[in-house]
């Protein structure tokens, strides 16, 4: 893993057990500031730089989270739109895109007036999503089995050695038809980790996705859907809960979506056919 | 609790116990787009709404969502401020700000500029932050008992029903000197539950805090930290683990900060002497 040193901080803390308390040091998931910042040629102003975000994200595959990101929002529409990464200042990131890259600055604008606290980024409804351009996923071509699935959280561990030292953060994980985890992303922040795994498969000219899905350490917001549809993600599965929201944009774009995935038992809110629990 | 049945809607799953599938109803938690539409006086333009926000929360205490959201954002500084809010229109909720308030339109510029899917609401370093005029909180007046702190976690889950009903939620509870839970508040959001409860401690007219803590069911990130700032709050407790930056920002504006909080044992990351181990 990349930057393994810098996804992690030590700090001198007081532990306490019942009423004792003594001093250690424990290690901390880093949280640090990165902005992204795109050069592109607007068709009225030429060629223009502005920045186009800042997320509180854990320092490392910084070039994944961002060009995942851009993705997510249809900025970047394959890898061969981005001409340049230029990673050399501290906690900021500048892409530049081709001249020939097709992208709407209006897209930009529309994410500046309605992005708020929580990564809604203009798509604030599924009406807008619709029209965003996205269309339903045809599905796996094979359905999966149960039993594969119960077994992917314990896989989960072992691609989360920051979980494993901090205990402060999130995973996801890529997995095949067979049920075995490729490679998995942590982050402090949800969106994060899942930008971090699709912006690394843009980079492998791996999107959209066909018959693999993604396994998430917590639970299954509107946002992370919306990020599995982006990358043609037929398969969500969530150690936690999904949200009302997660299950409606499951139901209407078909992505099987899993909850409460565990050793010995799931749920099943959408997709239910695209599951075998026969061997 | 107000809105008690729009926090939670029923769905058809397949519920899976090891090879085994069944058709249930299931009880989760709404997750949907609010947009927050500010009307200010501009000093150049006159009278101006514009939609300052959309977060993606659970319906319910919509009003001191906002509320907190804007005091968080020091848009609004008291509740005085504020001359009408208008719920009528379902997930749109309108906010006149009086005349005499003091508002600088540029705040929202700023945030409009810098704003993303994490957020950092334009203050994206603790340079930012400490320019924004947030003094060093003078801490708690008498430390708090250790004993206390660690039966917190049992009184988050009784004011935790939406959590109860379908586990796909955060809390987060006003606690006094004396390990008292006040009131708590839910949401599927972490920074939207923290922006309910600053909301209704506003609306009570009880900001900046002096004496009381905030417990939250999941981790401490930078976020959750700055909006402890904001409402003068001397010490978070939260259940999960902190982030580098929360504990830089503890550190440096003094908010005694808890991570890992259980029955049994917890982790002080900031302000030990705050918290004594003798009762």
């Amino acid at each position: 893993m990349t930057d393994a040193d810098s996804d992690r901080r030590s700090y001198p803390i007081v532990q306490v057990r019942g009423n004792t308390a003594r001093e250690v040091d424990d290690q901390l998931a880093v949280e640090e500031p990165l902005e992204i910042r795109l050069g592109y040629t607007d068709p009225r102003k030429g060629r223009t730089h502005r920045s186009v975000s800042i997320t509180m994200r854990t320092p490392g595959h910084d070039t994944a989270l961002a060009l995942g990101f851009l993705y997510s929002e249809s900025i970047v529409r394959r890898i061969e739109d981005v001409a340049s990464v230029d990673t050399s200042r501290a906690n900021v990131i500048r892409l530049e895109l081709h001249e020939s890259a097709r992208f709407d600055p209006q897209r930009l604008e529309r994410h500046f007036y309605t992005t708020s606290s929580c990564g809604v980024c203009g798509k604030a409804s599924l009406e807008t999503l619709s029209l965003g351009g996205f269309d339903a996923l045809p599905g796996l071509s094979t359905p999966v089995s149960a039993q594969r699935l119960r077994a992917l959280p314990a896989q989960l561990r072992d691609v989360q050695p920051l979980f494993a030292a901090t205990g402060g953060n999130h995973g996801v994980a890529l997995f095949d038809r067979e049920g075995r985890v490729e490679f998995g992303m942590e982050d402090v922040g949800r969106h994060n980790a899942m930008d971090k795994l699709i912006g690394t498969l843009l980079q492998q000219r791996r999107l959209p996705l066909a018959d693999h899905g993604i396994l998430v350490s917590g639970r299954a917001s509107f946002e992370l859907l919306q990020k599995a549809l982006s990358a043609g993600c037929p398969l969500l599965a969530a150690v936690g809960a999904p949200s009302s929201l997660a299950v409606e944009l499951a139901q209407e774009f078909n992505i099987t979506l899993v909850g409460f995935l565990g050793a010995e038992r799931f749920n099943v809110y959408h997709g239910g056919d695209s599951i075998r629990y026969d061997d």
